[in-house]
């Protein structure tokens, strides 16, 4: 029996998706019968307009290389197929004869293969359907972890790490704005780059709990009256009791997306507006950065488990499907500390849904992560991150003002 | 004879000053005669507050992983002294009995001590006064390079290359915001991102070159209609033909720091209104990055040449104070490709000048960096810089629209 494969990469990028879409294109080329493996540039976008790259062609050599580099190979989207989209979809897997159909993704991606895989049934049509998690925002269901998380924190880590010891240099209050519209797990990601008990972040909002200007206000006055600095991690998905992006409150008129959702990302908006809210409290030197599209593209910063993992579920995506009968989605499961194992579950389980910070990680002041978060974010981070040290304090008597 | 070390650290972190401030400590502590090896917290502040640590007591092994650590150990400062801080500051030495007094910083630093050195010239006490350069903006006459460049300088780069992929994947406009008040060497290191010919940063304005909004409408225009995308790197400092600040021009009521300079860092108001004016064009998805302090203090981010002349000029430092009989400068000179060695220039050289970029490094359209300026930066990023793959094009026929 002969296989075609298509392989395709959709949402956001990270450091590993590449991982993933190699893991892919080595293990579906080594299986009896694979007559082709495709690759569709940009997403689900370029399955219905049939631009494919024949990845048969690709040396394993630049296969490997291009697995280290961060972004999607492929390209990617940001389409969120509808029904008729998905039509479109497998109406052109059925022309070219693709038998396994792989997407690397998100949530929204994952419902895609679901619907997908629904019209080759309808259709009475053999398509396997395997999605491949992939988030640095750490939000799907029924997984241990996402792959592009891990090093998306670590990146969140350094930063603050060095933030921390700027802001130690030069004291005033520090706002960075980290990436994640509904889960917290990357903003609170930055709680690992404390050593010392006075090094921030002193503070940390995530969009599970409800934010409160004033509260806020307050807070970074106390944590500044106690230490003479303050430094805040906030994620851009912080929101009022009523679910309104605090963003959408400081600021006018905003940029909304397809989905309806405004643009939080590729601003600075919300950093500047939580800065001058900091101003009213009299604190002088304040200073906000917004990491952007950094956290999720920088060259050079990734977590080796990261990097392993990604490779993994390509890898045995391709095999649950040539082993296994079932279409699904590849989860990742942690066993031991550190260890994992992967599972297929149902597309309907993963699919459309968020999963949210748990509330045994957040701190009961909702402003820190509890030791069961640090202690589950840890092993993910990976090898050798880098640490900071500090001198020691050995003062001087003084001369002149001996009082 | 016996001598007395004061070492401090000024102005703003970088990733290596760490390593001239264990440069000198190591260097001095083995020196014959000497007492005391202090450091000043908060640079010149803790001078004037007599705010020591003792050195002496610092373990080697502790100083070597501080001199890994990015940031100022000491803590920094950004008071400017004026004649009378400065005699405060000779005061404290005096009373302190420091005979050799060192300071890394950048040309505000290096004019301090030019005025501490005439102070304790003009009351006849034996004081020898050292200038260590630091500064991320490279923006120090007499010197080839300055420490802490070239490590903000590989995290310009990194970033880049980084951004250009995720744009590459989800195709628009992406303008990256880049520290430098009046020198354009930090942004013009984007450059180095580039690897294929359509790679970004397409577009790269220093403050060198007067920025006119309309041009740069049209720039952006042309870059997105020839590669249907187009990545940007903007100086903060850039400016229109009077000199004002664009930042000033498109935003109205702005922060002045006690210099009197508005604050162009630590907000993300250019890159926001930058990006305004691109969707005037009609352009629609545009995104903004300001890198802000990650630039600086990113811990795990750092040039191994940078790391390794930044710890000699501390040590030359000490040698050239123990060694010879003139105040000055420490300044590194390009030997080979790539070498340098270090000279002691005089105070005033240096002392409250500006570097620029040269005219030889910036292309003639303005948007661009020469040959010459890469050649010029590619040894200082260091070794293991990381490297961007992409997949070869080997497309499949269309089956459905094969028109």
């Amino acid at each position: 029996m002969s296989a075609k494969i298509l392989v395709a990469q959709g949402g956001g990028p990270t450091a590993v998706i590449n991982q993933s879409l190699v893991g892919v294109v080595l293990e579906a080329r080594r299986q009896a019968g694979v007559t082709a493996v495709y690759g569709a540039r940009h997403g689900v976008r370029g399955i219905i307009n049939e631009d494919f790259v024949d990845l048969g062609q690709e040396t394993s050599h630049n296969l490997e290389l291009v697995a280290g580099t961060p972004a999607a190979a492929l390209g990617s989207t940001r389409d969120k197929p509808d029904a008729a989209y998905c039509h479109k979809i497998f109406t052109v897997l059925q022309a070219h004869g693709i038998t396994h159909f792989f997407y690397i993704g998100g949530n929204d991606s994952s419902d895609t293969v679901r619907i997908v895989a629904e019209e080759a049934a309808a259709a009475n049509y053999p398509l396997r359907c395997i999605h491949i998690p992939k988030t640095i925002d750490n939000d799907l269901v029924g997984n241990d972890h996402t792959p592009g998380f891990a090093s998306a924190a670590r990146f969140v880590v350094q930063a603050f790490a060095g933030a921390n010891l700027d802001n130690a240099a030069l004291p005033g209050v520090y706002v960075g704005v980290v990436m994640g519209r509904h889960a917290g797990f990357l903003t609170a990601a930055s709680s690992l780059a404390k050593k010392f008990e006075d090094d921030g972040p002193h503070l940390i909002y995530v969009p599970e709990r409800v934010f409160d200007i004033d509260k806020f206000r307050a807070d970074v006055k106390a944590t500044y009256d106690k230490y003479g600095r303050c430094v805040i991690a906030v994620s851009e998905g912080i929101h009022d009791a009523d679910g309104t992006p605090i963003l959408s409150r400081l600021a006018g008129d905003l940029e909304r997306d397809a989905h309806g959702n405004v643009q939080l990302s590729g601003t600075g908006a919300l950093a500047d507006l939580l800065c001058e809210e900091i101003k009213k409290t009299g604190i002088k030197r304040v200073r906000g950065d917004t990491f952007g599209y950094l956290q999720r593209s920088f060259v050079g910063c990734v977590s080796d488990v990261d990097q392993r993992e990604a490779r993994e579920v390509g890898e045995k995506a391709v095999q649950f499907a040539f082993h296994g009968k079932d279409n699904g989605s590849v989860a990742i499961k942690r066993v031991g500390y550190y260890s994992v194992n992967y599972e297929l579950i149902p597309l309907a389980t993963v699919a459309g849904k968020t999963r949210h910070m748990e509330d045994e990680f957040i701190a009961a002041s909702g402003t820190d992560v509890t030791d069961a978060f640090r202690l589950y974010l840890r092993p993910l981070l990976g090898s050798n991150l880098p640490d900071a040290y500090r001198l020691r304090p050995n003062a001087v008597a003084k001369v002149l003002n001996k009082g």
